[in-house]
């Protein structure tokens, strides 16, 4: 298939993601760009051995000089300690503002590599070479950039635009089966909010082993549809809320179940079951979509039920469900059908009686539990 | 005098600053817009006994609720363990994305909590009241934020502009006299490099006390004339570089006297008659301008001289003019005449020997040495 190139609207300036099979075996002349200038590759254990010395001499080849810094593989390293470490080693590197950072791994590497670039010297040049599904399908493209504090995922963070995006859909070959799917859950779930046929489509293939070889399209079909929403909501502030489709309930799962026990794409797939249950009962979602997400997820052995432990009492905190919120209205994202979605304001005590609904229910007859 | 209001171009909208003799005593209609809300209140020892009380007292008129957090006064505040603890307390207070923070004090505090407000949660909202005259003409638009690392100021940082800014010039009267003087050498150098009536208008005035009434208009005019370059250059690429008049010298006086040694505002007045000799002798700059600087600032009772100490050896290493950089050309600010400024490309070497000449040079008559 041909290269998929994609221009995301940035600020200032749009810019290129290509998305190409195979294309870290001739990324070098996608470093033109910087040559004469310092690279900072960061990167952590799991990806270094993999992908660090070809990208280095890519950079060496394009007259960019490469340095590299590998850190701890994990969500416990997007904190503040390994961003001070961050500055330390951007510093002792001499990267001035004219250098720039390169991310090499998942959304970790992604978000930290992307703050440090943001708030460095008041923002330095940002390239993004995601190697896992979900950083490729969602968090390379759209400029959020972040780290954890210890009260919250996320708390501290900018909006930042890298100037290039590199995709080589071949690195998800070395992914395990759990990360890939973590990824394919938020590719269905572009599919839900906007794109009827792109869902069809990964329904039609049926399993992770057929739809293999459309990762390229399917990944650059998924930034595109993230470019759009980003293009009208670029600071979050409306439209990209259906981004979160799914999420209300993941966050939730994901505080309870403590971060790492279930990885966040898989909570998403949960989260999305439930997204449909509700809609339906609000009289938004069509009844039989909760029952086509059940089957598509089970098709790619993702998960559809709420853990067994996590109660409706426990995650109602982290869904603002608690006493001192009830007077309050949550907004969540709900589907009018397949591939068309909005957001939708539901009063805490309502969206409480549908918590505790879901966890009363009897199961679809249908779908199998994970 | 009639109130003044400027617009200032910020991102995602242009943004109000409000000047006027007197506002903080009818301030509280100025906050309507974020009634219902919360907003923290960031200041230091110093301004809190001040002015925090009215802040507050006119927050709750506005139906707005304060919270404050004061913090030690000083350039050491602008370090990342306030960042942190300022998020702390950000996350106690209950702080969401539709809540604000209000920087009151000077640069020190603006420049910490405009950080912290372009950080927490991707960006909040963010309000400034500065209270000195530096602040007031320079640091509080252009949205400029950071904080120091150990390594160098303004390391961190990032460009978040203010919804608001709010400037009562008789906080002006509660500064020590050096404050004053500190923001006196910036209001000169916008004369300097962009407006030669209002140099003139400030020579003729010939001291602070005949300046003081008309520091509405004159803190006015600063803020119109950054705005203006603000708006050009918005990310520091190009034009804002003029804004550095002075400072090639000013950031090395600095950082070999230590900071807090020597004011900035104060370093600039030095590195302005500097930049006025070195404009000469490159051809750029008319003859009489560094005797015309150098008689305005003496006038004002500001500083003219580089400390005794502080040799152009000790100066060298933090100008980039050390062994290293040497091949290096560096970009200074030149002035072709009072109020009409550009940036020049300088080798390392031509700028060692401008140091060197000034050392050596006689001092011109007219001026007496601070």
């Amino acid at each position: 298939m041909p290269d998929v190139q994609i221009r995301i609207p940035g600020n200032p300036g749009e810019y290129p993601v290509v998305i190409e099979s195979g294309l870290l075996s001739r990324i070098s002349p996608r470093f033109k760009p910087f040559e004469g200038r310092k690279v900072a590759v960061i990167t952590d254990e799991n990806v270094a051995p993999l992908y660090a010395e070809r990208i280095t001499a890519a950079l060496d080849a394009a007259g960019v000089r490469p340095v590299v810094r590998v850190l701890p593989a994990g969500e416990t390293t997007k904190c503040m300690d390994q961003l001070e470490g961050l500055y330390d080693f951007l510093l002792t590197s001499g990267i001035t503002r004219t250098d720039a950072v390169l991310a090499l791994g998942g959304g970790v590497i992604g978000d930290l590599t992307g703050y440090a670039a943001a708030t460095f010297l008041r923002g330095i040049r940002f390239i993004q070479v995601p190697t896992t599904l979900l950083a490729q399908v969602d968090s390379s493209v759209g400029g959020k950039v972040a780290i954890n504090h210890p009260r919250g995922k996320n708390l501290l963070g900018a909006f930042y635009q890298p100037e290039l995006v590199l995709i080589d859909t071949d690195t998800l070959s070395t992914l395990d089966e759990r990360q890939v799917g973590a990824g394919l859950g938020e590719v269905i779930k572009y599919g839900c909010i906007l794109d009827a046929a792109l869902f069809e489509r990964i329904e039609a293939c049926g399993s992770r082993e057929n739809l293999a070889p459309l990762y390229p399209e399917i990944v650059a079909r998924c930034i595109e549809l993230k470019g759009q929403v980003v293009f009208e909501d670029p600071y979050d502030r409306g439209l990209r809320m259906i981004l979160n489709f799914g999420h209300t309930l993941a966050h939730a799962i994901e505080n309870a179940a403590g971060y790492g026990e279930i990885l966040h794409g898989e909570a998403v797939c949960i989260g999305m079951v439930a997204a449909a249950a509700w809609g339906t009962r609000l009289g938004i979602t069509p009844p039989d979509t909760e029952s086509r997400i059940r089957h598509i997820l089970t098709d790619y052995s993702l998960p559809i039920e709420i853990p067994s432990g996590l109660t409706a009492e426990r995650l109602f905190p982290s869904m603002a469900l608690d006493k001192k919120a009830s007077g309050k209205e949550i907004r969540i994202v709900c589907l009018e059908k397949i591939g068309r979605s909005r957001t939708v304001p539901v009063p805490a005590v309502r969206l409480k009686e549908l918590m505790e609904q879901l966890s009363s229910a009897p199961r679809c007859q249908d779908a199998n539990p994970f």
